[in-house]
C-alpha cells in the first residue's frame, strides 16, 4: 500500500483493463456553483466506475494477486464489493459467490445475479454475511476478496487518489472521504499521506472509526441509518486502522439529514445520481463543518433505486 | 454563429459566468467500455449542465444580447428551454413567463416554478404553446427567448462543440447530436463546420430534419413518441437548416426501441441518469448506424423523472 504499489496498480488498470476499470472524470467547479465559499470544489465522478462504485479497482486488484482456484471466487458485501467482485470475476471469466446481508438493497442482489454471481442472502448485518462467507470459503478453498481488510483491496483504491491528483494538475488541500470498513480512505491515504488533508466522514448511524477512536482501537458498533447498507461495515478495518491512525487526523460524524440533503442536491441541480454514501463530502462542506480552499468530494457509488432520488 | 463569436461566448462564459455555466466534463472511454468496436468514444456529459441541458448556454446568451425591459423575459418550450430561461433569468435577477404544451412533464413544470418562473400550461404541442406566448409577448414587450431559432442561442450552444475540442485535445471525427428544433446542432455545426462529420439524429416520431430534406424546405411534422418532450419541436429552426444544408449531410432516425434501450444502458453501465433525447447518439452506434474511429456523443439533458429509469 506503499505509493509505488498504487502507481504499479494504476499502470497495470491503464494498460490491460482501460475498459473495465474507466478513468472517471474529475470535475473542477467554482465553489459557488455549488453554493459554497471554497475557491474550488473537485468532484471525482467514480460512482460512474464499472458495477457502480470505486470498489472495481480493489477487487480486480485482488483478483489479479494471485492463480484463482477453481472454485472461482467468494466474497461478503453489503453491496458495492460484491458488484464488483462478481464484475471482475466476468472480466476475468471466473466462477463468483456472493454473500449478503437482508439489508442489502433488492436491486443491489438482481444485479449481482445479472452479472452471473451465485447470491447468497443471510444475516442481519454485514457481519453476519461476512461469517457465513468465511465458513463457506473453507468448504471450498475458493479466493476470498474482503470488503476492505486486504492490501490488494486497499492498493487498488488508491488508483483513485493518484487518478485524482493527475486529473487535477495537483494536490487538493482536503480529500473528503466516506468511511465505512476503510478501504478506500485506506487507498486515499495511503496515496496522499501527509501532501494533502485526508478527512474521514461517517454517518452518525455508522461510526466505525470514530467509535474506534474513542475506544482506542477497532471495537464493533451497531449500523443503521440512510447509508448502512454501503458504509454498514460493524468495524474498521485493521489495515485502515492502521493507515487512518498515521495520516488522517479529522473524522467528522454527519447526520442523515445532511446526508440525504446532499444527495438530493446532488440530483436535483447536477444531475448526479449518488447513493446516500456518497454524499457525505458535500454534507460536509454545506454544513460548515470543513474549511477548505479546493477541497475534493469523491463520488463513490451510485447503487441505488433512482426512484428514492425524485 | 461564426467560430470566432462562439469562441467570443465562451470566453464571456468563462470569464464571467463560471459558476452558472459550467464547464462539464469530457470522458474519453476506449469503444470497448461501452461494447463498441470503434477505438475511442467521447461522452460530453452536458446533462450535468445548469438546469440540466445545453440549453443554458443559449439562453443566457440571448439574455445578454440586449437590455432585458421591466416586463423581464418570455419562452415557450418543450421543458428544457424554459428550464434553462428561467434559471438564466434568475442569474440575472429579471422577471420570466414560461409558456409549456401539456406533454411537458409534470417535474419540468414544478421545477420552473422552484425557479422563479411563472408557468403558462397550454396547447398540445409546443407550436400551440409557442403561438400563445407570441401573443403575449405582444401584448407585454417582453423579451422573447425562442427555444432555438436565434442567433444568439445557437451561438450559445456552439460553446458545447468548443470546449469539446478543447477539452479533447482535438476534434472527434464524428459528432451525434439528437435534433429537435436544430438549435444544438445549429451551434454544432457551426463550430466544426467541415472540420468533423456533424450527424444528426432524430427519433421516427419526431422528424423535422429529416421531413425538411424530403421536402427540401422545412415543414412542419406530427412529433410523438418517447423523446418527444424534448426533441417535440414541430419545424426545424431556419437558422438550423440553412447551417445543417451546409455543414451537416448525414440525418438518421432512430427507433424508440433503440433509443430506449441505450437510454437504460446508459443507466445500468454507467449511472448516467439521462433523458432519451440524450440517448440517440449511443443508440445510433450501438445500432451500427454510423462508423466512426473516435466518435462525440452529447448526452445534452437529464431532465427526466428518475423513476423511469429503473
Amino acid at each position: 500500500m506503499t505509493p509505488d504499489a498504487i502507481a504499479a496498480a494504476g499502470q497495470r488498470f491503464a494498460r490491460e483493463f482501460p475498459h473495465f476499470i474507466r478513468r472517471t472524470p474529475l470535475w473542477q467547479l467554482p465553489g459557488r456553483a455549488l453554493g459554497l465559499d471554497c475557491e474550488q470544489v473537485w468532484l471525482k465522478l467514480e460512482h460512474l466506475q464499472t458495477a457502480g462504485s470505486f470498489k472495481a479497482r480493489g477487487m480486480l486488484m485482488r483478483l489479479l494477486s494471485q492463480p484463482i482456484p477453481a472454485p472461482g471466487v467468494i466474497v461478503a458485501s453489503g453491496g458495492n464489493a460484491g458488484i464488483a467482485t462478481a464484475a471482475a470475476a466476468r472480466e476475468l471469466g471466473v466462477r463468483c459467490e456472493v454473500f449478503v446481508p437482508v439489508v442489502s438493497s433488492p436491486a443491489k442482489q438482481a444485479r449481482l445475479r445479472e452479472l452471473g454471481a451465485e447470491v447468497v442472502v443471510t444475516g442481519e448485518a454485514y457481519a453476519d454475511a461476512l461469517q457465513a462467507c468465511l465458513d463457506r470459503q473453507r468448504a471450498t478453498g475458493a479466493l476470498l476478496t474482503h470488503a476492505y481488510d486486504q492490501p490488494e483491496v486497499v492498493t487498488g483504491a488508491g488508483t483513485l487518489a493518484q487518478e485524482i491528483e493527475a486529473q487535477g494538475g495537483g494536490v487538493p488541500d482536503a480529500v473528503l472521504v466516506s468511511v465505512g470498513g476503510g478501504g478506500l480512505i485506506g487507498g486515499v491515504a495511503s496515496w496522499f499521506q501527509d501532501r494533502s488533508r485526508v478527512i474521514a466522514l461517517e454517518p452518525e448511524g455508522a461510526p466505525t472509526l470514530h467509535a474506534a477512536r474513542a475506544a482506542g482501537a477497532p471495537v464493533d458498533v451497531a449500523v443503521g441509518g440512510l447509508a448502512a447498507d454501503s458504509l454498514g461495515a460493524r468495524r474498521i478495518g485493521a489495515l485502515a486502522w492502521d493507515i487512518t491512525q498515521r495520516w488522517v487526523p479529522e473524522s467528522l460524524l454527519l447526520p442523515d439529514a445532511a446526508i440525504r440533503a446532499a444527495q438530493q442536491r446532488l440530483w436535483k441541480d447536477f444531475h448526479l445520481a449518488v447513493e446516500p454514501a456518497a454524499a457525505l463530502g458535500l454534507a460536509a462542506l454545506a454544513e460548515g463543518r470543513v474549511q477548505a480552499t479546493r477541497p475534493c468530494i469523491i463520488l463513490c457509488g451510485a447503487n441505488l433505486d433512482p426512484a428514492t432520488l425524485a
